[in-house]
């Protein structure tokens, strides 16, 4: 396949084609398949973004710079790319995938796109991997998203807390109840100055605990 | 102050020291802090060890690169390397955390290691601060452990299962005990098919559930 869609949109032409090709090869269809370059890139992307991320908010915290990270990287934020870029005509999948339609798959188009920056890494080296992720991610280092807005629950109601000078939220895990592998976990929040409770229930501790934190939330500010 | 013994163990000469000394300060001691570097320096950390790993070990799969980057890159061993270039000697600390000792701090050191690693990043480039891990990392990539070492119990447990074709093993939490803060998770672990049954305690479920692999692996393999 000669990918010359792709590598437009890209905006990289590719010295070894034999690299892209890897690169958009899932392990379903071929031993010399993308999951090594998966994990090259994916350390790469977590690098160029968050130095990207560095210049772009030069008044962003630490903390602040982790979070946007994390929604730039995130799985379904790299599959909406691998659409974009329509890898799925590109890739090459083994025919189980094809059939149960696998080229639709959030993970194996983030995979791909974690890959192809391995690609263009292998192939071109650093400096063309910062300049096509830069391209990659223009609109939406463009468009960031305010920081505190992904601050998760727990997080939140603690600032919220903090700021009216009140203790921290008590969190605890009341019963757990139903079989292996289907367990749902029973969790409070308590204020300890007001004795105020709100509880919730989740397939793990943390999704109870997060969600009773957002209750307390919505009961702190109607 | 000028550094000049941690310059030339870094292999690197900074043209602006001014980053340098950024890198080496605390937030107990200035406003002009480093924990932005860290975020970069972590990120770019990441990248490069992966790259290295990617180049060190061409048989490795995926799991197994990133158990060893995990490995490479966690607190500890960045503290110890952070320990190798006395770091301790030459932050820049407030004094609440110099009385407490806080340059012997694992956080303050590995946090540190991070900075100076975005240091040579932002005064020197990409290049530069790969020449610089490769160095730094040297002994650690010539002396990798067995990735098969590196795996969780749980994780070991599944595989020797797998390997004489018996089912997944079950897990459940059987009870939670303490107060909020201070709660023990009982749980077990279950083999189906032969009701083989371990339990273990810990302050978290997935602690607990660990150890009770752990149980388990050291009852099948006495």
């Amino acid at each position: 396949m000669s990918h010359r869609r792709l590598t437009q949109m890209l905006g990289y032409e590719f010295r070894d084609p034999e690299i892209l090709e890897r690169a958009l090869t899932h392990r379903s269809a071929s031993s010399g398949h993308n999951e090594r370059m998966e994990f090259l890139g994916d350390g790469l992307l977590n690098g160029i973004v968050g130095e990207l991320l560095f210049h772009r908010c030069p008044k962003a915290t630490e903390g602040d710079l982790s979070r946007l990270r994390a929604s730039l990287v995130r799985e379904e934020s790299l599959a909406v790319i691998g659409s974009a870029l329509k890898l799925g005509d590109e890739m090459n999948l083994g025919s189980g995938e094809l059939k149960s339609g696998g080229f639709r798959r959030a993970s194996i188009l983030a995979d791909a796109v974690e890959a192809l920056i391995a690609a263009v890494y292998l192939d071109g080296g650093f400096e063309q991997t910062r300049a096509m992720l830069a391209r990659v991610f223009e609109d939406r280092l463009n468009n960031l998203p305010d920081p505190a807005s992904l601050k998760d629950a727990k997080t939140r109601l603690q600032e919220l807390l903090q700021a009216q000078a009140r203790p921290r939220p008590e969190y605890g895990v009341e019963r757990v109840e139903g079989p292996p592998h289907k367990q749902r976990f029973h969790v409070h929040c308590r204020l300890p100055d007001s004795d105020e409770i709100e509880q919730a229930e989740g397939s793990s501790r943390r999704i109870a605990e997060q969600r009773a934190a957002q209750l307390m939330i919505d009961r702190l500010e109607p």
